[in-house]
């Protein structure tokens, strides 16, 4: 079905470069050859073993270890690499792309991408579009890959001002390809909703988990937990340079919304402390109702 | 294979009453006579309907509306009711049970049953023997109970220096009996630990859920939630009455775990603002390690 689709729309990627083929990379990469959307999948990265591996499974067409060759005439390069490593390998490709070059990002924050783009460029490339697929993972590396974890997925897409028309709709239909939808949001509105909606919560299951952890009986403790805990503490096995790096990224969003979750929980603790029922069951009964109803509307 | 056991074992309750018969007192009544360790089922509780519905589903052998007859002769009875409602229950029952009657409860807290049991009986009786079993479960009813609920969790029982040999032997057979492993602890400790793994995380859910509701454009801001967001929230959906309950219960335990993780977080979020990146990347992997390696242990 999505692929006949596809072929009316016509829209096809002649080369694409990967720059990371790790979980998001590799399954973009699974997700265009699946659909017929692309003729070569060009892939590079810092670990020449994952390379070969993306290789091996059928992920990519080729591999380059040297980035700075690998996005020679490509349409499109997308950097899937963490936050951390984007301004350097930014600094790779720099010089070594043309002005119909559409390059796009995979990172859980946007304006520092964006400035990590501005201090390498100077002015901004009109095929520059930051984007960011909005999915939750664990699990990294290429064998962790596969061609459905975007579909009926959200991709956030922040065009800046001087995003060419033409890079916006190719990375659009990119991310469409692959069954996802594409929404456009603002670089500083993007910060502040994935500030409250994943790296906050990320940050309070970290901080949870190392609370618990530096108690005494720590093994006693956990031993009692109930399957609730275990839900609740999954994103504290997120990998922890990759939420490093996504902390600093994001760090003005971050701070404030943890300052306003830390006074709202410090409410619900003079709350308990001063048995103000009222408030703890209008606390309960408001964010109940707010989950319900979002979790029902979306079944 | 357990039914045999169990008649090896020569265990069983005469006649049982289950005042509550909700999610928790409904299955322990049908593990209780999925494996014939029972003879007659009495349930009562404060809500008729429920009852009607837990006859007709087989959950008990009969109902009796009034509490105060209900518990008659009965050699076990469980106290299945929120905490808030516990006084008012041991209310109906003093002056109604014999020297050799066992009451047990089922109550997240400990402590605070412990308290409305002296302020009802005044010198506690031989047969009290507080317990909890340790069940995450976000459904409620006797239509959502099941047998095999407690198969392989934990039942943490405190006895207490006025609870009989025998009634705690009862108690802890009859736990036995549907599958659980018992576990005894003082009152103290169960409150301390149920705070820091089970309190604690359902404040964090409801406060964060409650943090992003009340911000403009939340119906937006929940849109954007990965699949990480409704495993972290989910315990948000529980009973806000049933929980409140538990915050007052567990007021002085709870508070201080309160405390201490507010602490913490705001040493991580400080960490964030000041760029301290070894304090960040230390306590998302002591937390990471934490986790992976209880959990791995578990399978």
């Amino acid at each position: 079905m999505r692929n006949i689709e596809l072929n009316m729309n016509n829209f096809i990627i002649n080369k694409l470069c990967i720059i990371g083929v790790g979980l998001i990379g590799g399954s973009l990469a699974r997700a265009l050859k699946k659909t017929g959307t692309v003729r070569e999948i060009i892939g590079t990265d810092l670990c020449a073993e994952n390379l070969i591996k993306a290789k091996d499974l059928g992920i990519i067409d080729r591999y380059d270890i040297n980035i700075k060759r690998a996005v020679i005439d490509c349409d499109i390069i997308v950097l899937a690499v963490p936050l951390g490593a984007m301004k350097t390998v930014l600094m790779e490709i720099e010089g070594k792309i043309s002005d119909k070059t559409v390059i796009t990002d995979v990172g859980s924050a946007k304006r520092s991408v964006v400035n990590d783009a501005k201090s390498v460029f100077g002015d901004l490339p009109a095929g520059f579009v930051p984007a960011h697929p909005i999915t939750g993972a664990e699990k990294s590396g290429a064998e962790a890959s596969f061609a459905e974890l975007y579909e009926n997925r959200r991709i956030i897409i922040t065009p800046l001002e001087t995003s060419s028309k033409y890079a916006v709709n190719m990375v659009r239909n990119m991310w469409k390809a692959c069954g996802a939808e594409v929404v456009e949001t603002s670089t500083e509105y993007h910060d502040e909703v994935l500030a409250a909606t994943s790296h906050l919560p990320h940050m309070l299951a970290y901080s949870l988990v190392d609370t618990l952890a530096c108690m005494d009986g720590k093994r006693e403790i956990f031993d009692f937990a109930a399957g609730g805990f275990r839900d609740f503490t999954r994103i504290a096995s997120s990998n922890p340079i990759m939420w490093h790096d996504i902390c600093l990224a994001n760090q003005d969003a971050l701070v404030k919304i943890l300052r306003r979750f830390s006074n709202n929980l410090n409410l619900l603790s003079n709350a308990i402390k001063d048995n103000n029922s009222s408030y703890i069951k209008g606390t309960f009964i408001r964010a109940k109702k707010a989950r319900d109803e979002f979790y029902e509307s979306k079944n």
